[in-house]
């Protein structure tokens, strides 16, 4: 096997080229944003076919730096989506963050491979498409988020699960009141217990809407009705997440919070290889307590529970107005309890917009953008 | 399908009954031990081919008590080993207690059956006798212990567990000082906090033995050595089970105690269907914990997983010496810590006796009993 890494200096990419190393699995593209140095520093050291640039003058310079090298520059969404279809690569890894990941993610899909998604957005604004390309191609395609690893993994193939338990940390302030939540600062948000990770990641974890998304993703991934996923509140995060049974019987995986573990998982599966990730020693745990989630204290999961089950495109409606939101947050423009509020108002301008193309879903993202900036102001 | 049991009218039979009830499971056969009245209410209720009755006297009365009916009434072992070797049996359910069980498991095994196996001493006593007649045959083992069961679940055919994670409630005296423990008396014993279970079994559990034992079998079971099982004291028993995996992931399964998930798992696997058993709510669980276990203060699990590896009859002799104590026990002819005095005692004075035949083991049973007997006046 080749992989295609699109998001390769980003925390996923980074970790999923600590992998291939390991693994000795040969990488035969990477793709990033505008990290032109880090990239380099990958490219020679892994020696792909392609290292790509989003960013067409960081390309430029990459282009300069790497002449010494067979490795060809490419630039632009022209060239990640070529890195996402190249016949060399039979897995491409999908961890661009944000809208940007998208049509990348669509595109590996259409050309068949095993797609290895880690690119929430994909899913969450697009899941119908996505499963529709799937479907028509081939592809395969298997999740390297954590939570959805797990399930992955409890599901093995069965496909009558008869409800999907999806476990949350609650983020730092799942014991706040009402009142406390309303005085959170972005350096308060900042600080989360049990997964490093970027700042946008790490607002949406404390606000569950992080949560939210993951179960969207889950929906679609396992082709479940939201009725069939339940959101647990897990605090210490060694419970990746559940499947139950049509018998009752649970099954749960467990692991350290180790991002290569569910990545290896995705490249390596269905085998199992040894893994650099640590190793998980339950008699050393904290005791694993399960809660029910406070819609009231965090609407964002209410939210995104709701949107779920809507074919239209509000998902993608509340995933730009929730971007929008937390931008805002963290710039001061706007309160911790205003970012459900904003989202929310967003959702309420632009109802049931469609959602049955690319064209649309990035309409419909683009439109909630603008309308979470024009409502702002009116939020406190 | 249809299904012969072994062990009716036993804990396990019966609710192996109320599975084949529910799932319309034919039953092709019934063997007991002695309780003829209730093994004609299953007939009556079942109407198997064979009603068999182990004691020769009992099985004379059921004769006459079944005349109105066509169903054939069968006695000694020769009859309970026609009924695991009938031909309309696809399935033979072994819950026969004890050494008695061995035999007709043996049988099923040779026959070629699906063997869902819940008599423990099988496996413990004649464990590579059964693999071997299983390997020749072509007989499917399926484990019926919910901790056998949850591992069994949790593999789901994966040959290659890092290692397997096998759960113990600890027992009611999990927290007694060794102090304590001397003063343990059979009604103490006999409270089980988690499952209800008959007097023999409950006193295995509160010693640990019960868990060594399920060490044995878990070894042959899932075909791994002894130092790839770990046992850990979770005292809430809720996680049956877990299995690490070569790259450190953990699957476990959970469920409430209720066997009648894992006896009827056995009897449809790899199907899975709805279940009588209570359904586990996580968010109303108490908190799980995990913790090693105290090999000083329980001997009975370090003696077992000592044996374990061994490949004579140590494993027999060990599980008929604890068959003794625990009967001295119960009728106050052994204090609760003479439990594993007497068992080390006895494996002390017969080390090394041969295990490779069925015959061999048998021997060593009945050995280790007549020492057991001798040995029971010098342990306090």
């Amino acid at each position: 096997m080749a992989l295609s890494i699109l998001g390769s200096t980003g925390s996923i990419g980074r970790q999923a080229l600590e992998v291939a190393a390991d693994l000795g699995i040969p990488v035969c593209a990477l793709a990033a944003g505008r990290n032109g140095r880090l990239l380099e520093t990958q490219a020679r050291r892994f020696r792909p076919k392609y290292a790509v640039l989003w960013d067409e003058t960081a390309a430029g310079e990459l282009r300069i730096a790497l002449a010494d090298t067979e490795i060809r520059v490419l630039s632009g969404m022209e060239g990640i989506l070529e890195a996402a279809a190249m016949p060399e690569a039979d897995t491409v890894l999908g961890a661009m963050s944000g809208a940007a990941g998208l049509r990348p993610a669509l595109t590996a899909a259409e050309a068949g491979k095993r797609l290895a998604l880690a690119n929430k957005e994909t899913l969450v604004c697009a899941g119908r498409l996505l499963l529709a390309a799937v479907d028509a191609s081939g592809a395969e395609l298997i999740p390297v988020d954590s939570e959805h690893s797990a399930i992955f993994q409890c599901l093995n193939g069965n496909p009558e699960p008869k409800r999907i338990l999806l476990t949350a940390s609650g983020g730092p302030f799942r014991d706040f009141t009402a009142e406390q939540l309303k005085t959170v600062t972005p350096e308060m948000a900042l600080k989360h217990p049990n997964w490093s990770m970027g700042p946008k990641v790490t607002v949406d974890s404390s606000t569950l809407m992080n949560k939210g998304l993951e179960f969207i993703e889950a929906m679609h991934l396992f082709r479940v009705p939201p009725e069939k996923i339940r959101v647990l509140i897990h605090p210490q995060s060694i419970v990746h997440s559940m499947v139950e049974f049509r018998d009752g019987a649970i099954l749960a995986q467990l692991g350290s919070p180790d991002m290569r573990l569910p990545i290896q998982l995705a490249l390596t599966w269905p085998q199992r290889l040894p893994s650099i990730a640590a190793p998980l020693d339950l008699a050393a745990a904290p005791p694993l307590t399960f809660r029910d989630p406070d819609l009231e204290r965090f609407p964002c999961l209410g939210i995104a529970m709701e949107a779920a089950g809507k074919d239209n495109a509000d998902c993608a409606v509340m995933n730009a107005a929730n971007e929008a939101a937390v931008a805002a947050f963290l710039s001061g423009r706007l309160s911790y309890t205003g970012i459900p509020a904003l989202v929310r108002r967003v959702m309420e301008a632009l109802p049931g917009l469609p959602g049955d193309s690319l064209e649309a879903v990035e309409a419909a993202d683009a439109e909630a953008r603008r309308c979470a900036e024009a409502c702002l102001s009116s939020i406190s």
